[in-house]
């Protein structure tokens, strides 16, 4: 079985490596990390870089599609290389998935119209607006499309579809392995969650608090 | 202020990746990845590289100083060039810190004798060996290093650590935009949780169950 983790320029990091650490795996699978073109890939903050080891075009079909999100520009042409690749892996498919704003480029491509989906919780608006059917859920599975909430929500997704194709204990050892055992030191994960004033200053300021 | 994050051979990508993406966030820091030769470091499952953008020897004095771990074998030579540059940065370092075995690597360079430190589940005994005073917490601090269990602690770690030096409602922001609200599926995050027989199982054949 092959994972395919979809990079692209300023992708979120996190975003990747939470379901390649859990959903990676995978007894049997080889996992490969693709872009438009192979090397290396800079993430959102501009100080990292992840090696995509295979072009695109050289994974045509994937059993597991995973794509990462970012802050943006997200690379949405319609036919583009990112979503044309998109549609043609997911033709053959058995997995279809995403963390974060990686559902808008799902939607984008024409994935998930009237599905359930879900994104980063600034992203639902625009998700509903590519045709999909947000949802506040951190993990949503509708059919074969597997969508994740933001960021830190891909190891959730990593985990729960680790365990449906390889069952329970096999995810439960990857989470033991992987010690996540969360003790967040604060409650503030979510905008119900977070005191008012910061969802507030995340929504209007995002891009200049966090770069 | 400079944030080195180091990379080695088969060190764990989330173990680097967590704190990157949210002590990363510290305003006006400025995170490099820095191996002993500048480039791309293959992570322990081979399908992943990370870059790192600087050699050792040109980040001699990072403000703050993490150290993934990884399945082994650790490159835990007392005189070679990672342990030496480690002695070195934790002369002028603020914090250094370290996520799953990486503590062990921070043992050996001689840093954390009889201080308190955690490491992964798996090698809590080897961190006495090493001098330390191993406890179960998920982020211990003492003093100037802060250690975390393992893998996504340093997640917890990173937030922790962030929220020390920038302000609660910093790492509140960054816990959010990370929508870092957990829901494993499963909970067995940790060996106490986690059923019997799949912590002896792991215990016995780590190697063979996750690679």
């Amino acid at each position: 079985m092959q994972i395919a983790i979809v990079l692209y320029d300023r992708f979120t990091a996190l975003d990747a490596v939470g379901p390649y650490e859990t959903l990676g795996r995978l007894p049997g699978a080889r996992t490969v990390f693709v872009a438009e073109e192979a090397g290396p890939v800079r993430s959102d903050t501009g100080s990292l870089a992840l090696t995509a080891d295979r072009a695109l075009a050289d994974v045509p079909s994937p059993d597991i599609v995973v794509v990462p999100g970012g802050p943006g520009p997200l690379p949405l042409a319609p036919d583009g290389p990112l979503l044309s690749w998109l549609r043609t892996a997911d033709a053959t498919s058995t997995w279809t998935t995403s963390v974060c704003t990686g559902s808008l480029l799902l939607a984008a491509a024409g994935l998930l119209r009237d599905r359930r989906a879900t994104s980063h919780w600034l992203a639902l608006e625009e998700l509903a607006r590519h045709g999909a059917e947000p949802t506040g859920e951190r993990v949503v599975t509708d059919g074969k499309y597997v969508t994740a909430a933001g960021v830190s929500a891909g190891i959730d997704m990593g985990l729960t579809l680790l365990g449906r194709i390889a069952g329970d204990d096999h995810a439960r050892i990857v989470q033991l392995a992987t010690e996540y055992d969360p003790q967040p030191p604060y409650d503030a994960g979510s905008p119900e969650k977070a005191p008012a004033h910061l969802v507030d200053l995340l929504r209007t300021h995002a891009g200049l608090i966090l770069t």
